[in-house]
């Protein structure tokens, strides 16, 4: 167990490597070059442009002004200058309560630390159990936790009363965070400007005809059950080939681009490629001659795919994207059910058009829950049984197995440094690249079962990752073994058992914990500003490929906010720091820097990088609620655990009211706050309605909403045809149409380097 | 345990208690003076009327036609005789689907039961593991059961498939009878007459307003929110006091009437009652004097609390019944939300008038989520600590209990006679009048949680007491203690060891439950059909009640089915069924003829008994099907923990699959049907609609609507004043307006001892 100074060297370390990324982040920030990897929001709202025009060429890449480097601190501040209606405005009401997240996680814990620390760590101080107890090795943290206090001790009342104190605690502050996010998620709605997701419903399960089409049977259904209301609608076109041919030429126009630039920077030699399997073996051919003609080729094949879409009546899905009058009759066709059979013309809100996942539009129901089963007995293996394809490979990974394997590299792995460097790294990169992976398989999955917008996929993905976390990290790491040998292990042992066997580890792993947290909390955050991997992306894009100012436009690469990782991965915070609040509240403090630190970091982040593709109003919120009340009740239970092995006999009835309340607290929110998340009431619909008919009495809602709802593919062709400019407008994200004063206030927010 | 002797004995001992019940019910149904009792459903329907008038005076009371009585049986096959359609219109679709389940039970046993008979038992029989320890005693029941294969055995392949095609079968049977149900309830609901329901939604928690009243509220909000559809609307009175006054007049009209009749037989002697609790003690007092003057007082109070709560602004709840335009606006209201916060204007269908059930109106949502927690936890301990009073009561129901408390009594318990039955009966009678007592509470619980509407209320019931007997009386007879303790045995067992534990003493406990089947179910049903008690009750009314013809009108007591408490025991049968189909296969012909008869006897019951108290269009399906899902998991956990005890390891994983798909079927058909049960589909209303307006283009919707939602206090003012005409056409019970051809077929259904 690591003693206090081996924490301390811990820390300074982590803190050390945090600080290295910060400071190459500060000193990479102020380079004009990277301008576009650290301010890419900027650019992609058109507040702020490439440095081209003003000043020595050389300033073009590098910042020559001392000035500035004296202050590079000034983001963090200047992060959190922007007020939080303006972030809103800014960059949209997700990214804003995502980084409430991290301010719930200040606002739980802060109270809790201080209070643990003068009330639990004296009383564990005084227990002196381990100093009794010679033969015991312990160190420092161990003294200030609940192992110090001697068993059947009246002290660990205190620890029942700080049981309750954060439970309650907690649970109003989560009461109150989610009524001021539904609050604000409220007047985020109200507020809004007219988007075409308002007034349209998706419609799914169109039941086929036989003597009409699609497009006339959703029509005349329409027509039919909403007389007064129907306005029109868009049939879903199965655009899933031509999106693929589509991706194809881009690629295949981006190859050619760069050995067109490789041949411009070097006009002796025409640059080969081989035509097989990424370029990597099969016929050498002249690669430009060989790209421009492939790309010919893909835009004929591209054309055909499209003409043969459009007129084909079997490409297009039994789904449809039906608008109203007005909002009400959304409303009302969203939350209502159509037919008898509730299989068939199903009803849900539209997402809106950038959110909409086009592939899984038109899938039947019994396939959908068959789909469901499949999905779900796939997760639950990968889940439990994840390590076992990674032992496999690693011990390909071994020296045995490589020599078995590939024979041939005998010799260099007998060497004793590769050998040290195979046998110490190997296994480690291996599961690092497993655990990367998972969040691609988990969406996988989720895709599978047949989500139709891109925001319930992230949330949908974040719950498995979430229990997969719990499963694999935290309870791997406590009860060290594989997943399934601990669920061998819970089923063989009594449920009033588990939290026993869990709980005795708990204090043991605190130092474990203590640096994960700083591990993969502190310098995961300081990485995270840093951006490597966008960094290295641009500067190879902009070196090879970027010839117009409007291929920089592509090349410069936001990125957005991956709800679908960092929030479970966040959630495991929230689940260690309520459970060792009772036990061991040396580690608060490691949480509470974590938290924020984060909120700086992200806040700057969404300010100045990110650019989110959709725009869901919170939506998330509910499941973020639910999973901090779930590690609220695991730690009530593992503390009743702990209790019950340190002969406290009575503690469990009064532990087992806890979880019970909390429960009932979880469905109190549920029914006082979700549906705000779920449905849109009739009365806000019903005043924004009127709103508009007072001010635009003219309006020609049908024309507004005719092509809100196209597949992108066919989208993509007509902003070509219009330009860039079209591009901005039907550009459904927040709107930027900020006046002048405000723009160039957020301008400096955003801490240009010419600003400073 | 029992041999088969032993249970021929039972079987035939049983039978005989049934066929005296059966016998004494054929032979008191046929006199006329019982035909209240036992036709008491074609009284209330007016198409039977007392035999008064034709006749000497003694064919009035008793039957005197022998022929009668020799086709006594007729009864059976008359009961059988109504075909279906007809039955949902004479009875209501609620009773005609009741009897389905058991229809159901038939459906799933037979064939199963055949298949089991052919395969199972000459497995289990020529096991012959059973002949080989000579020590055990064993009989041959038990070498029918799985218990006669002996360990390790791979015949115990043929269990495992066996518990495949049971799991199929059920599967496929309850998928084809929620088919069968939802369509039968939507032609239901599409053919139905017009109902106040139709077009009325019940919308609660509406919030208080300083300037306005709530009827006035009530109509702005939805004169602004569903500006085209709204009609009207009816406040809710609080009248809970006044109908307390109301059934307080009733008794002591009906104690003044029994007095006076009383008086007239025997005009020598006024009779005397005691002002005290139950006429027990107090002072002596005339009699008739002392009610009229009580029944006068009652009166004057009634009329000042009846003109209380008519003027009281107070005495008005904030709840009311809107009415709409539309069946189709009233779908619409009732399934969205109304406002942002979802804790106001909460709309939902408004059950029929006969189904509200008015006290729980008014309860707001906060008090709601409490009151459902603290209700919760009462039933768990209801459920798991219901032993201990009565073991409490037990001990003073003991000898030396009741010498203890009343040591008077001790010379009478002293002698032996008294002292065995004491000893002998007593605990088994405080056991029994406990267990009679679990629905009444349990309703009282349900009641509290605030559900609005009798029907739902019985659900709720139903579901509680259906894990209320699966805990006391399956659980409890298998693993024989007290709840609580079994309780703290799974709590300390592991989860694989629960169903072993209980698995391995499913075998020998078959015999137990064929007595149980026997004693509880046919012996049962023959009590259900010969009514007791409304057979006493009946004749005690009519003797000193009964004055005029409306009187004995009012002392007809058809009863009605009693979902919350029949329902939860048959679910037992299926429980019993579907485990013991593979184990021991010898006793579903016990519950197979439990079914058969049960459905002859209910079939009759519906006809010519049961009138029911509402129409929830059989809306508690969907909590049926849930209830035999649930037993089907039972039983493969019992099978699966069963079979790993008999050295057969890999039976396992081919048996977890079992209950995998089962859930996943259970949520297939949830999303296939449940919604049926839950929603009404816009399109169904549209072309109720269009239909009534185009046949009655001239309807007067809103005095239609005017009284439909009033408390059934006022309402019975009304009835005062109208006469009892009014009445019955007042009564929204399934329409009674068949011609007289089918008038005299039902009648001749109903068998009555003339037209035999």
């Amino acid at each position: 167990m690591a003693s206090v100074q081996d924490i301390t060297v811990s820390a300074c370390i982590n803190l050390l490597s945090a600080l290295a990324f910060l400071l190459a982040f500060a000193f990479l920030r102020l380079q004009p070059i990277n301008d576009r990897v650290y301010f890419p929001k900027w650019y992609k709202k058109g507040i702020r442009a490439s440095p081209r025009s003003s000043g020595p060429s050389v300033k073009k890449f590098v910042n020559l002004d001392c000035r500035t480097y004296l202050r590079f601190w000034n983001w963090m501040p200047a992060a959190l200058r922007m007020p939080e209606p303006e972030l809103i405005d800014h960059a949209g009401l997700d990214s804003a309560v995502y980084i409430r997240i991290y301010l719930l996680g200040l606002k739980i814990f802060v109270p809790i630390a201080i209070l643990a620390f003068g009330v639990l760590v004296p009383v564990n101080w005084t227990g002196s159990t381990l100093d009794d107890i010679k033969d015991l090795t312990y160190s420092d943290i161990d003294k200030l936790s609940i192992s110090n206090v001697p068993s059947g001790s009246l002290r660990f009342l205190a620890h029942i009363i700080m049981a309750y104190v954060i439970t309650f605690w907690t649970c109003y502050t989560l009461y109150k965070e989610y009524q001021i996010v539904t609050t604000k998620r409220l007047r985020f709605l109200a507020s809004e400007n007219r988007r075409p997701n308002q007034f349209t419903v998706l419609v799914r399960n169109v039941p086929p005809d036989p003597d009409e089409s699609v497009s006339h049977h959703v029509e005349h259904f329409f027509c039919v059950n909403h007389p007064d209301n129907y306005l029109t609608h868009q049939v879903v076109y199965n655009a899933n080939k031509l999106a693929k041919l589509v991706d194809k030429k881009k690629s295949l126009h981006n190859w050619r681009t760069y050995y067109q630039t490789r041949y411009e920077r070097n006009p002796k030699k025409r640059p080969q490629t081989k035509t097989g399997f990424w370029g990597l073996w099969g016929k050498s051919v002249d690669a430009i001659d060989y790209y421009t003609e492939e790309n010919e080729k893909i835009i004929e094949e591209e054309a055909a795919e499209r003409e043969k879409v459009m007129s084909d009546p079997k490409a297009i899905v039994p789904a449809a994207f039906v608008s109203f009058k007005s909002r009400w009759a959304a409303a009302v066709c969203a939350q209502t059910q159509q037919t008898s059979n509730p299989t068939l013309w199903l009803t849900e809100w539209a997402p809106e058009p950038d959110d909409v996942y086009w592939d899984n539009l038109a899938i039947p129901f019994v396939e959908l829950t068959v789909k469901r089963l499949l999905m779900a007995v796939a997760f639950f293996f990968l889940t439990f049984f994840f390590m076992i394809p990674i032992a496999f490979v690693q011990s390909l990974a071994s020296i045995d197995g490589i020599q078995k394997v590939l024979p041939f590299l005998k010799p260099l792995i007998q060497k004793e440094s590769v050998k040290s460097v195979i046998q110490g790294f190997l296994p480690g990169i291996v599961l690092k690249i497993f655990l990367a992976l998972v969040p691609t398989i988990l969406m996988t999955i989720s895709k599978i079962e047949g989500l139709t917008s891109l925001s319930s996929l992230d949330r949908r993905s974040a719950g498995k990752y979430y229990l997969f976390l719990l499963v694999n990290v935290f309870f791997g790491s406590i009860i060290t073994g594989a997943a399934f040998q601990q669920l061998q292990r819970f089923l063989k042992q009594s449920p009033s058992d588990i939290p026993k066997t869990v709980g005795v580890a708990i204090p043991l792993k605190a130092t474990f914990f203590i640096t994960y947290i700083m591990v993969d909390g502190w310098a995961g955050i300081a990485a995270e500003v840093f951006r490597l991997v966008p960094l290295i992306i641009f500067h190879l894009k902009n070196t090879f490929l970027v010839k117009t100012e409007q291929d920089r436009e592509e090349a410069t690469d936001p990125g957005c906010l991956n709800f679908a990782t960092y929030e479970p991965r966040l959630q495991l915070y929230f689940l260690l720091g309520l459970i060792y609040s009772a036990v061991t509240p040396f580690l608060l403090p490691f949480i509470i820097v974590f938290f924020a630190f984060a909120y700086v970091v992200f806040r700057h982040q969404i300010i100045n990088v990110y650019d989110q593709k959709y725009e869901s109003a919170a939506a998330f919120w509910p499941d973020v609620h639910r999973r901090v009340i779930i590690g609220l009740i695991i730690s009530q239970l593992l503390l009743m655990g702990l209790l019950s092995t340190k002969s406290v006999a009575k503690s469990t009835p009064l532990l087992i009211i806890l979880p019970i309340l909390t429960i009932w607290f979880h469905r109190f929110c549920k029914g006082r706050f979700e549906s705000a998340f779920k449905k849109f009431p009739l009365q806000d619909a019903k005043i924004k309605d009127t709103l508009e008919r007072a001010t635009e009495p003219n309006l020609n809602l049908k024309a507004y909403l005719q092509d809100a709802y196209i597949h992108p593919v066919f989208k993509a062709v007509e902003i070509e045809k219009l330009g860039p400019v079209e591009d901005e407008e039907s550009n459904t994200l927040v709107s930027t149409k900020r006046n002048s004063r405000r723009g160039s206030q957020t301008a400096s927010a955003g801490m240009s380097p010419e600003d400073v």
